[in-house]
């Protein structure tokens, strides 16, 4: 068969390029490993900028979102005891939105549904061949046949672990790196959030954050040691010490209650250049992984297809490679920042083994200047609800 | 014999306390190790901030300040061969003035010896007693005589290798240290400076800073290895490395000539805290040492004498204690901001054999969304310029 653009991954940038191809009247086809349930089960980010709002909106799937999704005008800062709000509305005049990313997931599966535009799950054995040239193909397994797709070109939307960064000639890549000596044990459970915003706390025992899904959803997490395994923190264990890391007034106004999820995920900053090779280009995870201290994985995907979806729209307007040709550079310049905010805050917040005593007085000089400063304050907010796409 | 106050150093700092105390008719004698010729033969920074000239003038030095000084309203960060300018005035209101520290000194020692206000130069085995009570004792021997000096205060401004902060018992203490894995080399040369503001480079090859003391007086400086000696820079290699750090108008603009002084200083932030026991107070390096990216040193001297002078003339007109109290509170809230900016301008401009790849990546995305990002120009600038003494 033969499409125009061939999307590897559907995950949430796949589909959201899918449908802004679609509303441009270009055609594409999805191949994604998993199973359209187990896409779903992935439990991801919930902090949607500004900007990714207004690009759903674009693709025509931001009804559920306006309708449950909860904005946030701030969120606070807790060190030493106290927690001091950063009003990202006042500094700013934008705000950000808490929904899951699942939701985001599942809004997006059925605007392509009601598109009856094709996703093929369960695709085996994907490979890709030929984005040197002119006319890539892909090919790939599913139930038993083999089949051949050609097109014009090929995103690479289908994460850290998938085939298109992994199908890039070795030596055409330069990657950077950072693995951060901590993990994050979050838990998922049916009990009210204890603020209407996000706490992100600084303690000496460890970072600590109060997140949520939705008003009877809460999600939590504190900074745990890379040695840790799940067996090691049962529930009662968990609240205890995320207690133990929170001011005095969360303490009193958290809800605890039996954990619906559990998970320790590492923390790891990640990038890799360039994000384009002939007619295939990388987006979201599959270029760039970010540690979710504030919130920037979903986001940077967002605004990677952003860029991506304008330059294939440019390409079959103008018949040019004009726009296609810059993608690498444009998404690159505001992933690092991104890259770079995610390191700030993780760097901030986190209590790191090496750093000492020092650090930590550090990170406390820092937090204390960044609540006291409307130019830091400003600073923060202006990352955390997104940098502007067009930079 | 007795004083209100007795002042352990004769550098900056304690010739600015005494200058402030004596014009308000308290009585201060200083005492120095060294000759007021060792002390004047120190190079040492370069940039004062707003607040510390506005402290100059109230101590009524500024005359020759505002004369000679060079008024700077930006500086300008160079990195992946552009300049970006910070226009400190535009973005703050304030500017910086280059001023040498030596003729800072050497204006406070003239106003002290008009004012015939006692120095103690070359003075002995000074040594501090009592002043966990109400009567302090300061003992010294000049010219193989014993001397005594009881006194109500002890202002302990001899540095970080002084016998002030040596003084205090062990456990009363507690210190907190950096040391950077990398030095400075810098000259001075009667050449003209390359640039009307500061040039802090980030380059591949290690940290440039392009400064000066006059019209016509260059210091320049280069991120070197802690193993490099001072035989193994001859001129020339100096030039030529400064040279291969810098953009190509900086580059076609250098005017290079012999170093009238050349020497290489270690960077280290270093804090102890409290800055007060009992009826002893410390200031500038005797409790703090800033690596000098940013140029704080001085200027953090200042603003604890700010803090110190005030809280010694309330003493004398209230008869309380209450100012006294809050000293040392008062001044580390600033300091640790200082010791902050300073931290973070030395990572964000040196390279760091640790880091690697990632971290230098990671700078370029600091420094471009810095000169790009209105509020973080700011954030720089404000504390650049110097934070407010009172926050």
């Amino acid at each position: 068969m033969r499409v125009q653009v061939a999307i590897i991954g559907a995950g949430p940038a796949g589909l959201l390029l899918g449908q802004l191809l679609h509303r441009a009247g270009i055609d594409a086809i999805i191949l994604e490993r998993r199973s359209a349930d187990h896409v779903l089960s992935r439990i991801r980010a919930g902090v949607l900028e500004q900007g990714t709002v207004d690009l759903l909106d674009e693709a025509g799937v931001g009804r559920r979102l306006h309708a449950e999704g909860l904005v946030h005008g701030g969120i606070e800062l807790c060190f030493d005891g106290q927690r001091h709000r950063i009003d990202l509305q006042g500094l700013t005049g934008k705000s950000v939105t808490v929904y899951g990313q699942t939701e985001v997931t599942r809004d997006l599966m059925d605007a392509r549904a009601a598109a009856g535009a094709e996703t093929v799950y369960e695709a085996e054995q994907v490979s890709l061949h030929d984005f040197d040239g002119d006319s890539p193909v892909v090919r790939y397994r599913k139930d038993g046949v083999e089949h051949e797709i050609r097109c014009d070109f090929i995103a690479g939307c289908d994460g850290y672990h998938g085939v298109s960064r992994a199908s890039v000639p070795s030596g055409a890549l330069e990657t950077y790196e950072r693995i951060y000596p901590f993990g994050w044990l979050g838990i998922l459970a049916d009990v009210k959030p204890v603020s209407d915003e996000l706490i992100y706390a600084n303690h000496e025992r460890g970072f600590a954050l109060c997140s949520m899904r939705s008003r009877t959803r809460s999600r939590y997490y504190v900074q745990c040691s890379l040695d840790d395994r799940i067996e090691d923190w049962p529930d009662e264990r968990f609240w205890e010490e995320l207690k133990r890391r929170l001011d005095h007034e969360a303490v009193a106004n958290l809800v605890t209650g039996p954990s619906i999820e559990k998970s320790i995920a590492p923390l790891r900053s990640f990038v890799a250049e360039p994000m384009r090779f002939g007619r295939l280009m990388l987006a979201g995870d599959a270029a760039h992984i970010v540690p979710p201290t504030g919130a920037k994985g979903l986001n940077l995907a967002a605004s990677d297809i952003h860029y991506l979806s304008r330059a294939l729209i440019d390409h079959y307007r103008s018949g040019t490679m004009r726009e296609i040709d810059h993608y690498s550079a444009r998404c690159l310049r505001r992933v690092w920042k991104s890259v770079r905010f995610s390191w700030w805050m993780t760097s901030m917040m986190h209590r790191f083994p090496d750093t000492g005593e020092f650090g930590q007085k550090i990170q406390e000089a820092e937090l204390d200047y960044v609540v006291g400063s409307t130019a830091a304050s400003t600073s923060l907010a202006e990352n955390y609800v997104g940098l502007p796409f067009e930079v």
